[in-house]
């Protein structure tokens, strides 16, 4: 099919608009000496960080390279590492734009509002761009090479991603975390100062980390699910013939135009970012939805076509939905938030089983959505009709990644203000930017999880189809039992993440509190705090804790299917998902929940800043910290890398089962 | 079968010892006017709630009832309401029991330790007895009339006694926490004020918590899964022969023989009742598998019958052991509770971290339990073997309710003594009674979960067998979306019971802080609380807040089962029980073990009481409250109710299916 040579050219394209774009900033103005310095300390302490991640990670993809090679396949075991190195790579370079773009905006925000998001939205497409189009040009070369026989060369190739995807969110998730409890309870709790406060040794750590999490995570967020959906789409594509083996590439490509345009029409003169982004995002769906029903024309691929056209609609319109009903739970201004923030008046326990009840509630709507969207689009084109939803949800993910990554910048960029004293102007500029950042995000994770689950189980009937399996029948204890392991090991793997933080957030809470007694002056501003001393706990913590959860991902579902056989398996990935889903919908919602409940009361509602609700609210969001920067988000690829391992390494699995 | 006769002579044994035992407590000394005084008030809230619940229950079966007889069968309908009459009954009498134990308990701790456990014991051995002797009666009168061709008339009965499972669990869970968490919020927190004062007017509601939520409670917790698992082996024996279909009952009414041996072997002569309590239900299994091995070789079923007998030791086996591996979770003296200790040094937010994460861990250990139990069970005895595991398992229930009970009655025994000022010596003796307790209450807590797991497996399997599905295939997408559905039923409905209490406790709190307001000299004792008002609060609110849950609880499985159809229905019941015993779990054991915290921390490790970091450990305690006694254990019945209501309606649902 020689259509598919848009798949590298809009690759190459995009990685080029990148360029452009990391060139655009590199060229822009800096500001004072003051954030130049403040800037690089954070450059410097994300870089430490990066490096170390990578030389782990390095070690565990040639670890996990070898066991493939000598165990499956030695082509597989490359197309790992390649796949590691691509998406390393692309994300490497997008968090170098993002540190560049932090400094910019916060320098732009001295000017007017326009030119600063445009900076920021500018360095968020930088990494959206290049971690795609990475991933597209990735995809295509191996196909070219190896042909429509070797797919499980692309799987490799995915697995690696979800290499990179795990330790990105798991790492950084854990570091940004760390660093932000330890600020917050010794700064704001115990001494009163405010927030991003130079005293605070913690200060530069937390900046740190808001990059190494949100930036890296958020490109990392989506990526492992978009690989993962689109060879899943090609397995099952396979079976039906060649047009639809190729057909998930080529919506890829076109989804990867339609976000191109979509950021080159994003524009904010005026003085609404917020709605700035969510008209990006409508107009991708536009541009998509045209070029889609034109591709489908020009193949000529008949009635079939169509139906695959309406199920890739049907998985892109339930992502949308997904992402404004979960916005709903979220958001400052409705029901749920409100009741939270109310329920603070008495105290931090209300506050808690409040946030983790609506928490609960919130898990039902976008279920619901991921339901219809797997009725219609199974309705219209089978178990390929699921797959080509998921991909449809997560196609404009270009754009998805840059709205995303605009987020942590600005908020970088108001640190930047705050610590260098820019005055009220500005940071009320970065505050209007860092509020439509917000927005932005809460749409955007329900849509992850969303297109996770859709992904998952699209992997999960392409393990079925490639280890033979045609029933699973959940009347089988052999498959109960699987389903019931997998659904545990989401809730196990959580928290080991969770008490990961915690642990590494006491040592730093410790070290804060150290400097604070032992530096005199520190308080009076006299002395400045020993930065990387916090930055260093950070970074060596957030290593040594992501380790096991990573490994345990691999040994659960293969150590399931070594004892128990490829049924238990392939249950064991149902459960993994049903569990999976929950406690990501759980942990995403009642962590934003908190979070602007904790917000609604420093607007000055219910005795606003200082008040006993106040109190109760800080709380909350710093149980909700982890919750929705550490595991939930985590979860999304743990149960991604669970079902690649399994469907990596199903070979072996169909030969060597212990209890049949 | 001539044997059968066993059962309801059995049921009726333990019937007669119940009374006994009532008599027997009625002619104790009652102590000083001071403490019968207190008793009474206790007695009349209790009276009162459990006279108006019984109203709301009797509104809520009726209904159903003439549902059930005008679409299904009248007979089913009579048994419906048979069901629910004869549990209601033993559990008010059971209740009347507790109600008096209290009382002779805390006037015997005058004496010795010996006197007041033997009292305390008997008045819980009454509610064990009474309440599973009527079941084994009830079902084995409706099995006499009506023969081995009509089951579904039993199964009847078990819908009608999961309706008062259901309303005991969520109403008494509601009531007690409202109670609780309103008089320590005010009373500790607040007013800082002891716990059980008599100056605190939410205490007496406390203390009728304690009765309606503990007591009739833990009547109930274990009730409903019995019949369930009865019934279920049952319908799955009938397929094999005539003997297999009456197994069941034969090895209910073994197990019910060997609990009243188990019961008066209990002595605690020395001064250890903790001990004395786990070698009566160590005792009790080993009576149980003596009788068992008698029972199989009497009735000469062959290598089946031999096969059967492994079976149900394995579910008791699992059920000893997974009681206690929960135990390690919520123990005082092991790890998890020690670091989540730890933690509340480092403030509230750690401390719900660190307890929400050990609550995550500890599912590990008892699913792989309950997974063990399976894959044993059916290797023996196939789909019938998982269900005979169960019974198994549930066999020495009459003892499990027995010492299940009686930590309630010494813990309002310990409240009387105080209210009642009757020394540091005798508090001092309730003090251990009390602590033995909590730990027979850990060890049952695991066990009704596991109990519940396979009992709802075996419904499942039951539901199967007589909708006539065969293979139930997660690859189908409505199997998939069913198992979507099943799975966010019981985090919802644990979330609306979580915010009941919420919502109860907010109105209780206003309450007691306006009288410490308007009340001159209450703190000061010169004047007393109305204690009327808030036992009016919280039998208001725990019956409003009750319906909701219980009405959904039917309506969601029938929704997903007339909407798209059977095996979608049947993948609902499979989701409910794998997130059902997350759940579960989750919340029983997080809860218990942020409660032991507080209490090391109280027994003045790290700072001890009114330290910060005692302060941190009653936050952790009150979020795990609701936790622990109010959605944990109402969701083992809320995922029994939703499969007896499928398998009840399962009739009509393969008539009016929407979408097949």
């Amino acid at each position: 099919m020689s259509e598919l040579i848009i798949v590298p050219i809009s690759g190459l394209v995009s990685i080029f608009v990148s360029l452009y774009l990391f060139f655009y900033l590199s060229k822009q103005e800096k500001g004072s000496q003051k954030m130049i310095d403040i800037a690089k300390a954070i450059k410097t302490g994300a870089n430490t960080y990066l490096k170390r991640q990578n030389t782990t990670l390095a070690i565990f993809a040639l670890v996990l390279s070898v066991i493939i090679g000598f165990f499956l396949d030695w082509q597989v075991a490359v197309a790992y590492i390649f796949g590691t190195i691509c998406t390393t790579i692309a994300s490497f370079f997008g968090m170098a734009a993002a540190l560049r773009a932090n400094l910019i905006t916060a320098n732009s925000a001295q000017k007017n509002l326009g030119s600063a998001f445009k900076t920021a939205f500018y360095g968020g497409a930088v990494m959206g761009l290049s971690i795609v189009g990475m991933a597209l040009l990735g995809i295509s070369v191996l196909y070219y090479i190896f042909g429509p026989q070797k797919l499980d060369i692309i799987l490799g190739f995915s697995f690696g991603a979800s290499a990179l995807a795990l330790f990105a969110k798991a790492g950084g998730g854990i570091y940004t975390k760390t660093a932000d409890i330890a600020a917050d309870l010794v700064g704001k709790v115990e001494l009163e100062i405010p927030e991003d406060d130079p005293r605070n040794p913690a200060v530069i750590a937390d900046n740190v980390g808001d990059n190494v999490g949100d930036v890296a995570g958020m490109g990392a967020d989506l990526i492992d699910s978009y690989i993962a959906c689109i060879i899943a789409a090609m397995i099952l594509g396979a079976a039906i013939n060649i047009h639809f083996l190729l057909l998930p590439l080529l919506i890829g490509a076109i989804g990867l135009i339609a976000s191109l345009v979509g950021i080159f029409f994003i524009k904010s003169k005026g003085q609404n970012p917020g709605a700035a982004l969510n008209k990006g995002t409508f107009l991708t769906c536009f541009f998509f939805a045209i070029l889609m029903f034109l591709l489908i024309y020009y193949l000529k691929l008949g009635g079939a076509g169509w139906k695959v056209f309406y199920a890739a609609l049907a998985g892109l319109a339930a992502g949308v939905t997904i992402g404004i009903t979960t916005d709903y739970f979220t958001s400052i201004d409705k029901n749920p938030v409100l009741r939270i923030a109310e329920s603070s008046k008495t105290g931090e326990a209300t506050n808690i089983l409040s946030g983790f009840s609506y928490g609960l509630v919130s898990i039902l709507p976008p279920v619901i959505g991921i339901c219809a969207a797997i009725l219609v689009s199974y309705y219209f084109a089978g178990v390929y009709g699921v797959a080509i939803a998921a991909v449809g949800m997560l196609s404009i993910v270009g754009m998805i990644i840059s709205s995303d990554a605009y987020g942590p910048i600005v908020d970088n960029a108001k640190g930047i203000a705050e610590q260098s004293g820019l005055g009220e102007k500005v940071i009320k500029i970065t505050d209007r930017l860092d509020a439509a950042g917000n927005t932005a995000k809460a749409i955007t994770k329900g849509f992850a999880i969303g297109a996770a689950a859709l992904t998952v189980l699209s992997l999960f009937a392409a393990y079925a189809k490639l280890t033979g399996i045609k029933t699973l029948n959940l009347m089988e204890p052999n498959v109960i039992v699987g389903v019931f392991l997998g659904s545990i090991a989401p809730p196990f793997l959580s928290a080991l993440l969770i008490l990961g933080v915690q642990r590494n957030a006491g040592r730093m809470i410790e070290e804060v509190r150290r400097q604070f007694k032992e530096i005199p002056g520190l308080l009076e501003r006299k002395e400045k705090p020993d930065y990387a001393r916090c930055v260093d706990i950070a970074t060596k913590g957030a290593l040594s804790e992501l380790v096991l959860p990573s490994v345990l991902a691999i040994i659960f579902p293969l150590t399931t299917g070594f004892l128990l056989g490829n049924h238990a398996l392939a249950g064991f990935l149902g459960g993994s998902i049903f569990s999976g889903i929950i406690f990501a919908l759980l942990m995403a919602n009642s962590g934003g929940a908190w979070d602007n409940a904790k917000k609604y009361i420093e607007e000055g509602k219910l005795g606003g800043k200082g008040s006993a609700a106040h109190k109760a609210a800080i709380i909350g969001d710093t149980v909700g910290d982890p919750f929705k920067d550490t595991a939930g988000p985590t979860i999304n690829t743990l149960i991604t890398v669970m079902s690649l391992a399994a469907t990596i390494f199903a070979p072996l699995i169909l030969k060597w089962t212990l209890f049949k």
